[in-house]
């Protein structure tokens, strides 16, 4: 039996089937052992009373990535990694988006190079914005046979968009090439339609973003996207689900045996359209796409997750400073609503929020947290089982928890470079206490 | 009370929710009494043993109109008048098409020109295929404030298509003027997805149109009009639905209160896409969009218009002859499924085979035909009460049933410019004997 | 022609599917005709800006009989029908309740000896309480070829109660007899249980009766007969269906090719379980069952009636005085909410609170409701088409409605032998100021 | 570091959610260890190209019990467990059947002696058939708090049936005392309906059965306790859903937020309808109930278990010899199918046939596999974490298999004491090859 190079000792040790308290061996930045007083290692953590969980998977941050508004993350390799491993996250999937007129390979290039800053493990999903031929038949095939194992698609969004055509093209390359598809399904025209009338009828505060979108634009892209991946019989991943309708056209999907996924992020439990009629110019803090829906959704919500239906919580981070002229303010702090780049920022809170609200209140059990929070997109991405896992084998991206830590969430605690939190003010029951990257304590 | 022109004696007189035996008194082209024993009229029909029903509206013919495909039909307006007249039907709605680049009021003045031939009661609906503001602002107000009822759109077929953002201009147009809105709900991409590959792999032969349209694509159409309809809140009726699927979608619109409402075709309970594969290039002959569907499929239809869902039958009469270098060969007898003309004729057929298949056989009763086939079309498309119904003050459209005459239909024995008809040989169990336009037998 | 007994004139004439302007000739008691400028007729009643509607039908009143808390109806055969005549309803459906132990005839026979005393038509439902084989296969038959069209079924209610398998022999009997079933559906046992904790609990006061009998009580009781008549190939009707979760399973029903047909109540539109938590002993008042629901159910009941789940409207004419020691205070004026006597008057409020909810206030056109209060219960339950239709043959039972007639409803205006009325205080727009029985008013 | 008894070297080790090359280190019957290269223990065993699975929780289980039809089980403990053991199960649950008249204790007492002989490990479903005031209020909570975790009812069956007032008596004691509640549900008036109608019509053949129960008679009783549960608030397993019919209705409870749990049986994915109408009265080994259901259902049935609406698959072992006349012969070889002992030999054959249908024909993986034979019943029925999982300081349960062995099932080769099994000449690709039951091979 080999030297543990680390003994993280008598923690209970939660994977996303078995809760169990033992140690767990480590060595080379693997997992090598599970047991019960195991020998001592070339260095100890102690976590009796603490619990273990497999480091977070964030499969859906936006980092160092000029995003579709024009304006660049606030977050870099560097703070929005640092950020994620503070919060309990292990490994983050960002975006390698084509530049339309380009091809893929230059994105992801240039990606993977500034992405060296990272202080945790990471992954890239292919953002295909212009399926030329060229991607479709030569970089897709070569660059997934490389180990990019997912790819990703809008459905809105002028600057990043496909079409129904374009989509079944990507959808048929991914089939042919075996990758992953996850989507931003909300319907363009539907939006395009219900904020040019808005605007014109003098309709631009922040509150209007969720008029704009509502629930049924995010419906009808939901209920398109599966039928085009019917015709193509390719899985699917929905992105960032928020309103229980949409979800609904999910477990029908599933139902009738379709290859269909749903990702839901955290502020969904949590942020209401409410938020978006703050005073002021507040309400662009918690503009995102899709927006955040009623209350009665957010229980429906957590039923979704329990059943299954919806399977990953993410924190689509989109970091974006609010009082900043090259953030939420970049059009100004009265700018209509549909100039407010979308987005806010949570790779640091996601997994704090998530097991106060849904394990520390009984929402969800400890196994469920680990399987939506790392197995679960570790499964669905390709990284399982390097990733996602604490078995034998699999890398030591462990996080460490004190289930009973009390911590109200303020902006001056937090590591990203945004200047403010959706979350400012919650008191989060549970906290991740250390983070172990392949090992070495981040 | 006033003298009668014509009394139609002691049929079983049929609306859309009663059946009584009583003559129908006739005065100046329009039902002047319902009764007992009316007194004796300049003209006199006997009726008795026989059924009385509305006459049937067909609010979906295509006559003497250059269709997308490039052809015209083959029918003129006297010979598509008389063959609906010929099989009960003493209205129809047929489409005056928008020209690209023109407006819509040219095409209409033109088509009323044309329509002068006709020998039954008819009306238009507008075809939009170029929403321009001219269109949405000036012509489709002014037609529809001049009496036309209803708006036509395509979701596929290139020459005519929308795209999602111009429906919803037609949609919010429409509901600003209080006009219907009918549609052709499948979608464009995923057709032209399918038939690329299904070309590009040498299936060409005609089984494969139902394989580049088959039901999903239908449904996904009938899920995206709906989602689109409600975002504008306007009511819709979805024509020709082909697929229980599809339907499904109708429904569930329906229990959440939206006002979406469903047609099919006479063809659809009887023609399978087996058809479509019949030797040589005689599965041309079947082809038309939607295209037919399976048999379980066909009692489906049976109960969704039985319980509402669908609660108008129409022909969707697409007259095209078979042996034809104008018609179904307008591309050789050998080419290839997508270059076949849509469409079978049906106007002469649509009510012996229906009321054989249905109430001959006991699916529906007789005030459901009615319904289905006069009454509630009238109602959809703003003719009602002048139109669809048996009752005093309506127009005198009545037709005349022999509810026991068996006839073999041939196409010998139709009245339309078509060389055949897809229920060559069906043994209908009820014939419409007689058939009277505004009192006029014609 | 007949010379008229009475012409009805000028009125705006609505059947189940048309309306139109014209007059009605009646002869000997039925409509000899409909038409402009009829000849006058010995009488004539000017009905111009009037509407003149089928006499309505209430399938489901409760006069004159012995209910099973043991106490009578407060109204007997005269008060009843004259208040039902009062409120345009022309003929009523009441039960002839086999006494256990007992035969059918013989409450056949003693109630149709007391029906004497009524104004209006009438006819039973046929109340088995104790289907014995001389009840399955001798009185059934018999009656029913005498003219019975219907059974009636309780699932609840110990008095009357029959268990499942009685269920299916009544249902089978039904069927080899061809009448129809009509179904109390609540689950009894769920109630005795609920009733049973609540009364230990001290929670005695009438709103605990909502709480004692939930919507998944009338839940899981529908979906059970539904499968029972499914089993045995039935037709059934839902009585009074209270709980939109209740209408699901029927409407689930239905789309699976089913013959289950619902009926809802005019109180069920405008009371919810608040009204039993009136202060003091009011609640008492409105304690029916099924129990009232809350608001957001009352508008999903509207639209189950526009999809035609729901396609019936009766009273549930129940009639208890308040303060009356034989009436709702039988057991005093503290009694808990299990010993009060259930039902609520409503033969006479039936029509013009429907009418003025419905039809003045635009949620349903005349047409559907001629057709849910008169014409489909007449077809359901086999009366038609001699009653339920303004139809040529048809009996002369009219109601002529002034819809513009505004009347605030006090107990002291209806004609019933109830001490009070549910409605008091509602002003109804449009009331029926004229009624007829085969062509005689009354 | 423990020194382990034995190690289990180079399997691959499958857990519900993790799939892992290690070894396991077990110590006094437990796990003490899993990990790479462990040290060397006092046995090892080999599995390097073997899975190690966790040993099956069979849920469901008659053993040595007179079964209503009052004929008792083939199986002794010895041989029960036996057969058990050699399919790669180590915990069987068992019913203790209350006697009426009698309380559960004198039962619970009988069975636990008997089942002394036992080779695997066990524990008992309590079943009430009398649910007296002393049942629920004494013996239950002392039953359970000495450690019984479920309580097992039957909905039909007249000898142990339960009407549904005592259904809630009992969940309501399961709620107060936090027990489990499994649900034999199939309507038992219902059966017995149709049971006499066929025998009444000659319809005596074993092909029969199924007629007498077919899935509505399934699917109402789910609906049914369902909604009990639902009133009670009460967790429930639904087992052996035979019907998708059925699990439809445990789906909508899941969705709607309810604690609804599925069970389904090998034999549901294999046997059909079809089987019971083999010649002569082979079909009466197919006889089970719910029965088995058509071909189309197979597959929806795999979907229902991948979607998670179905979470365990057991056995529902129910062991009668075909020739004896102590078995299916009891009332002869020619006897009607309503006297032909339900249920067919499973517990030795579930794993290999579930295995080989649903991990080798990629229908399911390995972790599913896992999760529904084992971890997932563990969990519902209060055995997790000491049973059902691959985790430190769990039992040393195991099951190794060959993935690749294929075996023709015969029963010669099973060691229950029944002469036939329903998979005679079922090749099996996979098969466990040895088991251990606290770390001892049995």
């Amino acid at each position: 039996m080999a030297d543990f190079d680390l003994v993280v000792r008598g923690g209970t040790v939660a994977s996303a089937s078995d809760v169990s308290q033992c140690d767990v061996g480590i060595k080379d930045g693997r997992i090598a052992a599970l047991g019960e007083k195991l020998p001592a290692g070339a260095r100890e953590i102690e976590a009796a009373g603490k619990l273990v969980l497999p480091g977070g998977i964030d499969p859906h941050c936006h980092i160092e990535q000029q995003v579709s508004s024009g304006v660049m993350n606030a977050d870099t390799w560097f703070t929005g990694t640092t950020s994620a491993a503070c919060g309990g996250t292990t490994t983050v999937i960002c975006f390698a988006v084509q530049k339309r007129g380009e091809g893929l390979a230059p994105s992801v290039a240039d990606y993977r190079e500034r992405a060296k800053k990272a202080v945790v493990d990471y992954c890239f999903h292919l953002q295909v914005t212009d399926p030329t031929e060229a991607v479709l038949n030569e970089e897709l095939p070569r660059l997934i046979a490389e180990g990019h194992r997912s790819i990703k698609l809008f459905m809105t969004n002028d600057a990043v968009y496909l079409n129904d055509r374009q989509i079944l093209e990507v959808l048929a390359a991914a089939r042919a090439n075996e990758a992953m598809v996850a989507v931003h399904a909300e319907s363009r025209d539907a939006i395009a339609f219900l904020t040019d009338r808005l605007l014109k009828a003098g309709l631009t505060g922040t509150k209007y973003f969720e008029w704009s979108r509502h629930a049924v634009v995010e419906r009808e892209a939901v209920s398109r996207i599966i039928a085009l991946a019917e015709i193509v019989d390719q899985p699917i991943q929905i992105f960032h689900v928020s309103a229980a309708e949409a979800a609904e056209e999910i477990a029908r999907a599933q139902a009738r045996g379709l290859k269909v996924y749903g990702e839901t992020c955290t502020q969904y439990f949590l942020v209401t359209a409410a938020d978006t009629d703050r005073p002021g110019f507040e309400g662009a803090k918690y503009i995102c796409s899709p927006a955040p829906r009623g209350e009665a959704n957010q229980e429906a919500l957590w039923n979704l997750v329990r059943t299954g239906v919806l399977d990953v919580v993410s924190s689509d981070h989109a970091p974006h400073s609010y009082d900043d002229p090259q953030g939420k303010m970049v059009h100004g702090n009265n700018a209509p609503f549909s100039q407010v780049p979308n987005g806010m920022p949570g790779v640091e809170t996601r997994l704090p929020v998530l097991f106060s609200e849904g394990v520390s209140k009984g929402r969800i059990d400890l196994a469920t947290f680990a399987a939506i929070t790392a197995t679960n997109p570790a499964k669905v991405f390709g990284l399982y089982p390097k990733k996602g896992a604490i078995a034998v084998g699999s890398d030591a991206d462990l996080a460490i928890w004190d289930a009973e830590r009390r911590v109200t969430i303020t902006n001056d605690l937090l590591h990203h470079n945004v200047d403010y939190t959706p979350f400012e003010g919650y008191e989060s029951i549970g906290w991740p206490v250390t983070t172990l990257s392949r090992g070495e304590v981040i």
